[in-house]
């Protein structure tokens, strides 16, 4: 039974057809040939105006480590497949090259933004698992930035552990912290990725004891320098907060700082103002006022624009599972296969894809702002001075950049990781620093701005000759 | 890096700050003091009128298993944990007792689903991943069997690993064979639980193939007893279902059947229409079909009304994340502490909590359905006759049962887990039965019934007299 919880991830952590398909490939003889895929979405979530891309080192991680263990052997030998087949993935290694966008970057829907160069059956095999690691984080990370953009200067903290998706909580934790949040309630992710961990207490502390200035009393004296109270499990204005001025000033006497109250109930923004004035006026400027209770990016902004003093923003559930989209849309499409450009046509033109391997280009103006527009294109072609739509034909722009910038860059080679991952501190604060470069239009909830993603003039005439081939 | 892959599971999948209580707790010397939680939910995902109660094995599993690592205890002893504390959750074992509802049994808002009993420490240590289990397995159980219900004999297939929460895809599709799906294309799953795997053909089969009917060859050659074909990559109608009905005869003469075929975009109901035209009038009347792309339960239920002849409907996103809701808002509170119960008052008389330790009585009428009704009480009151509005004063009513059930049973003792979970093809079984119960107007997706949940007259008793008490 313990098997069973201790997700020693393999790479049975995938669709059944993908091994399907490697078999087929396999008994044609065609293991050795060579693909290459795209990764890339098509809508951003929660109706917004960008992405942030997260979960790269997490999948190349399992990546490096992706193998068949014995019992999933045993198990696919007991669905039919052949011993030859089951003898190659015995050995199997995934061995491909991968180019990247970095984890943190701002991203748009269309262009792709990891490329995986390999053969035909380690290609296709790591697809699941790569959509579900990137598609999820990339996910909360955007949800997180959302509520960076409307919390100000607030701390936030990821709450969600109890409402996460089951393990899907362990990697939310993660990508918050990449969108933006300070830090988690999650111990278990914290102590993994070195992050900043946070608690208070629950209703349940102060129900267990006799009272809930005793609840306080006891919270305070085993916790004297990180000290936070929940006021509101009698009543808030009543009974929560004057109790805790009593505990604070008895601190003050040990010297010691209660360090915050929390709200999670009621109308917050009234309480918290309520709450302030008496904190205030018993001279506790120093305690700061966390609020909690089915908060997300609307909520907050609300609480800021009615200029509630709150301090400390703790979120749950729609951090961690990304309500109400609960997924980001994220593909993975051949675009390459044993020595020649590949599309996928379908009778909705915005799911023709984009043939070969390409490099996505981002332009930046003279502000050091992004320009508006990406363009996808080669390696070789660093002077894009035009991009044309990729679905609309007849339709084309000038690129008034002062500067492109290539986006994929080498990640995994043969199999092995590049570079060891940045601290995720460091991750959170590159993702800032790239949403700071993105004009505030298209960072708006309601109706933002659409980021353009074009097509230079050689993708535009090998696409266009493919779809003809195919009689698209 | 791997060992933040192998998600090994230990007792700081928690927020801290179950960890902090504890603590308190601790050094106050209140370590063996009793405590009991309740878990229930407050309301129906998806605006329906149950929920299917999912995750107790897992859960079970995992607190048999609940220890904190060295790894663990490092991290805790760099928060600044005290040293008798740490020492102490060192040989931290959960040895709480247990009582719950079967796993797949139909369930309703504010009612006690399972009650644990242990020392306080113990019961608030295990908060966080019990909710995290079951609030999560419970919302895909119920989100499948929406489903199922809409998909009259149509085969159900998990096809979501991909568009899954991380590692959250792996008790994902474990859920959603308890409400109803037939199977999952996810391998590791399947592995695990004994579950069915599926699978069939992705479009960059297709497109790394020469040609179509090539690809479809292929693909036939290396799984002739079990071949799905995907028909769409180029042009449905004019290019795949031809050439699907080619392969299909060559399989024939090779004494094969070709299994079904896939429609993947488009108008499912229109081309499934046509598609089960043409192979009729190839003779392929046994070729079925399989359809998905973006279905839930009102896309299934509209394909159903228009009598599509889909056969096998595949569900993705919807499924495994649960949208729109994307979580079940499953609390756990203290209802009895150190001798004594206790309740939580709220300004909100919704959220005030049921104190003691209960048992909940199902009510079943004379025809075997469930009666609209569950009571809350206590294990002795087999004799319910009457009860209360747990919320509002003075509304009550008889309760004319030919039949009440217990709903609560043992199923861990002293941390050690009292049966072996039945496999789960007969938690399936037993959940359809249970749902066969509800009357069909609870069932619905528009506007269901409610189903009453009501207290004893001793419940609410106590309850009122502890109100008063705090002078709620």
């Amino acid at each position: 039974m313990n098997k069973k919880l201790i997700l020693d991830l393999t790479a049975t952590y995938t669709d059944l057809y993908e091994l399907t398909m490697g078999q087929a490939y396999f008994l044609a003889g065609r293991k050795d040939e060579s693909a290459v895929f795209d990764y890339f979405f098509r809508k951003n979530p929660f109706k917004g105006g960008y992405t942030i891309f997260a979960g790269l080192p997490d999948l190349l991680a399992i990546l490096e480590d992706f193998r068949f263990s014995k019992d999933d052997l045993d198990f696919l030998k007991a669905q039919s497949f052949h011993p030859d087949y089951l003898a190659y993935l015995k050995g199997f290694r995934f061995r491909g090259t991968i180019y990247s966008l970095p984890e943190g970057d701002v991203v748009f829907p269309t262009r792709p933004i990891l490329r995986v160069d390999g053969n035909l059956i380690e290609t296709q095999l790591i697809e699941t698992v790569l959509l579900n690691m990137l598609n999820f984080q990339s996910l909360i990370a955007t949800k997180a930035s959302r509520m960076r953009l409307a919390a100000g200067d607030g701390l936030l903290i990821d709450f969600g552990l109890r409402r996460a998706q089951g393990f899907g909580g362990y990697h939310a934790s993660r990508a918050a912290v990449i969108g933006g949040f300070e830090g988690t309630s999650n111990v278990r992710t914290a102590r993994d990725y070195d992050l900043r961990a946070f608690g208070t207490m629950a209703h349940s502390y102060v129900q267990s004891c006799e009272s809930e200035i005793e609840a306080f009393r006891s919270f305070a004296a085993a916790r004297p320098d990180d000290c936070v109270l929940l006021v509101d499990t009698y009543n808030t204005l009543k009974s929560g907060i004057p109790n805790a001025i009593t505990v604070a000033k008895e601190m003050e006497r040990r010297d010691h700082r209660l360090k915050s109250i929390r709200l999670d109930s009621g109308d917050l923004a009234y309480l918290a103002k309520q709450s302030r004035i008496m904190l205030d006026e018993a001279g506790l400027h120093y305690v700061k006022i966390a609020a909690s209770n089915q908060l997300d990016e609307y909520v907050i902004r609300s609480l800021v624009a009615q200029a509630a003093p709150i301090d400390v923003f703790a979120v749950g559930t729609s951090l961690v599972t990304g309500q109400p989209d609960a997924a980001l849309d994220g593909v993975y499409k051949l675009a390459w296969t044993n020595g020649h450009p590949v599309i996928k046509l379908s009778e909705n033109v915005f799911k023709i894809t984009l043939p070969d391997k390409k490099q996505v280009w981002r332009a930046i103006n003279d502000q050091g702002l992004f320009l508006g527009a990406d363009v996808v294109g080669f390696d070789d072609e660093t002077n894009i001075d035009m991009m044309h739509h990729p679905f609309v034909p007849h339709q084309s722009s000038a690129v008034n950049a002062s500067k492109i910038e290539p986006s994929l860059h080498l990640v995994m080679a043969g199999g092995k990781i590049v570079h060891n991952p940045p601290p995720l501190s460091q991750t959170a604060q590159y993702s800032r620093e790239r949403l700071k470069m993105l004009p505030a239009e298209y960072k708006r909830f309601e109706n933002p701005h659409v980021y353009k993603v074009g097509i230079s003039s050689r993708l535009k005439a090998l696409r266009d000759s493919l779809v003809a081939q195919h009689g698209g």
